[in-house]
């Protein structure tokens, strides 16, 4: 329902990721190509990491095409870590409590997807939620509540652990109560260092995600591009449609997989959701 | 930590009630002289029943002294019944979903006050919560909670009943927890015909409530004030702090009591929390 | 750049006009078919006469499609005559100042269009609006300094031809700076009792513009459409795209022409420009 | 009608200067002692000078005590020169291109005060901006208006004599349509090296300013304030009001005066204006 950038690299100027590519995240506010609604005008938010531990969070009810003080903070911070959120609202309220990223600590949280029937769900869900994490919940989002079940789950420790234990937990009690598909979702998770990223749904037909080629290939196939010039080798970008309509820029994340964005070799593994009720689940605290 | 008016009788235009008086509840937003805080800018709503069955509510994050659209409406719409609700918030987000007046059907609910130590006893009020009115709560706030709780306990058929039944749940959730006043308030409620205004805290030293002379007495010490003669001898006004310096115009609701305006006579009675482990209080869906 | 509707008749709903039909203003403030930009997320606002003498306005810089106030105010207000606009800017600052209709007195104005390198032609247009009407322009758009000089030339008094000659004065002003095209516009105002449409633009190449056709041929047409019985003959709606796919619903206003819903017989006239240097226009107070 | 803060010298968080003092400017938003009026809730904003050549701007309609955004920037973003200012409306409209600080190019502006009359004298003062700077001017405050005659009027390299001449610009046009006491003001600009600071008004009874005792005569005044360690010898702070009740810390700018902070020796001047039609003034270009 939504769009996401996600940027670990080279410190840049947040506009160069956001606003100055061909098919920037901020133009695909506004006309989306692959997205399941083509305008994501319901709120936006960006978060980074500058001066103090935890990251920022900037984020805003209104489209991020004409929000100016957006555009202010693109031009004046650069950050190592950038994740970027345009949101079309599946029917929960527009307000800055349910714009992504959410944030926790030093993480940061987006989705883009759904957990389905939530209204039928959710109390089931925000009861499985750890009573010393549930105040910190502010908005009414199924993104937030699954942040804060991933959390519950080890998402500090253990991100690709937790998440698979947050939706095997989402998907039995989706069953549970008559619901098919349960879960849709392309999710990105960071601490500031790392950078994970999921897509999955319960039918195996996810929305888009993509990951860039690595910096030095790029450049030997695009020697005229400058921003690659400014870009060391371990620069990334992984995203919901691609930026820029560039040949050999772009590879599909495979369905029902996770990468990982991290110092050292990039990693790419299968994704396979862990129910509760599983032998093999760590002991959930329900 | 609020300011609110509800008013019942001949249906006037809002400006009237809202903008008019002296101390109008929008002069109130700037500086208020009884509330807990002076400045009342962090949202604001109004309801009442025009067209339509269920009320219509306006609520907006901006203060309510600068917003033109409030302004517009209240010199467009008249109703018989109006709640109107100035927000300053308990550190709770800054959302029209956290602002009052909360709408369920045909009834409305504001509050003024707070719950202690809300983020510590949120959880255990929520789950006493109707599983199916719980997906109807959007936002974050402590008086919405025990708008729901009220609802869950019987609200629509008796509302003296479901207010001393909340607040007896909240006050023994509370106790349970350690807090020692569980609850501050004065709460408005009505279906559109009645209206019901409650004052009570577990200190028994509750904030400021009003409620006006009756009209026919209130012109013949006012023979020159043209608004009296505009307005039914059954109109009333409820409010948490007065909107004129009228002499004999603004009585005091007695600690721990409530009143009900109505078709007929009004009236005020004692208020009592009903605790849910009360023999006397009726088998609250727990 | 924008989307607009007038509606002429029966007391309506305003939510009967703005949200219920199949393609409505709302639904085209997301996916607009014929406009020049196919999302109009810019803010929006709806003009409206009810208590008081002036037409009340509501008007806000959230996209229309996701206003929770817009969609509780078509829901509690009836009006014979209603003004809508979905807006997206061309530039100028999202503001509630910038957002249509705008207001004067009794009288309300919408445009759809621009004056073309208005930044160049602004401060000479400013200058020929009245001294005493200068200080009530508040925004910085094209359409609201348009308003001020129809008003300044006669609006009040004589609507097609205060109009014709402020698009005149435009028309020339351009000119004398270089600009080939000064202006593109649909264009709607009323004073509560009539209403007038124009169709024009300097290449005469206009912006769409549909009048419905008159309610007992539609009724004859559509037996089964409940809402053609709810209004009376004379009702009429004037729209920059259809509300629904209605076989012979919809007639085009004609390439540089106006309309004038009314009292009795509607009227469809050829619109031409009056420039001030001309010796057939009216001495414009300059 | 303001309340505004300049901060110059050792880049510090922007929350240091922002949110930790006792009587800090975000508190003053709630409560201001010295102000016109108590309460400064129409919207806020900041400058600083970061990545780019430009300074940013980070403005909104919020009130800025329950602004998020302004506390996570607050927190994350460092600079030399910060610019801060909460607004309390004396009836312009609350729109983000209302707030200060104004920026043109290098060029912050920041203004508590009035041109009285304004609706009055505003088409003449707007008539004498350069038509080339003219259509920069996006809002409708007198704040702004004036930043373009000083602008106009030579500012950008001759900041204490281009203001004496908008003044003398403002007092002459008040003066010859009735106004006796034509403005009021302190009024704070800077090119992001150094600030130059302006108390004056035509009833020579000015709104009150202050600046900070030089660093170290502070730091052997009170040795245990901290934030004294982590700043330079050439920090220093022009207010609206005190930030903290610190003995000795705060000293009056004199009526009719302005300060210049700078590298090396800070200066005090006396101020006074130039009348346009004075043979001492240099020729406006009027």
């Amino acid at each position: 329902m939504c769009r996401w950038l996600a940027y670990s690299g080279s410190p840049l100027l947040i506009e160069d990721v956001l606003y100055k590519p061909a098919h920037s995240l901020i133009a695909q506010s506004l006309h989306s190509t692959l997205g399941a609604e083509t305008t994501n005008g319901d709120g936006f938010g960006i978060g980074w990491y500058g001066a103090g531990d935890a990251p920022g969070v900037f984020r805003s009810i209104e489209p991020a095409w004409n929000d100016r003080n957006l555009r202010e903070l693109a031009g004046h911070i650069t950050s190592p870590v950038l994740f970027a959120h345009i949101r079309a609202s599946s029917g929960s309220a527009i307000q800055q409590t349910n714009c992504h990223p959410f944030r926790h600590g030093r993480w940061l949280w987006m989705h883009n997807g759904v957990i389905r029937e939530f209204a039928q769900v959710k109390r089931d869900l925000v009861l499985a939620v750890d009573p010393s994490l549930y105040p910190h919940i502010e908005g009414s989002t199924d993104s937030e509540t699954f942040f804060f079940l991933a959390l519950t789950l080890g998402l500090e420790d253990d991100p690709p652990g937790a998440v698979a234990r947050a939706v095997g937990l989402i998907e039995e009690t989706g069953h549970r109560q008559g619901v098919e598909q349960p879960i849709q979702m392309t999710v990105a998770t960071t601490d500031g260092k790392s950078v994970w990223a999921f897509r999955y749904s319960s039918e195996h037909d996810s929305r888009s995600l993509f990951y860039s080629t690595d910096v030095p290939t790029l450049r030997k196939a695009h020697p005229d591009l400058p921003v690659l010039e400014r870009v060391s080798d371990e620069t990334r970008l992984i995203v919901s449609e691609p930026l820029r309509d560039l040949p050999g820029a772009w590879n599909t994340v495979p369905e029902s997989s996770y990468g990982v964005i991290q110092d050292g070799a990039d990693e790419l593994h299968p994704f396979t959701p862990q129910a509760p009720s599983s032998p093999t689940a760590v002991p959930a605290p329900l």
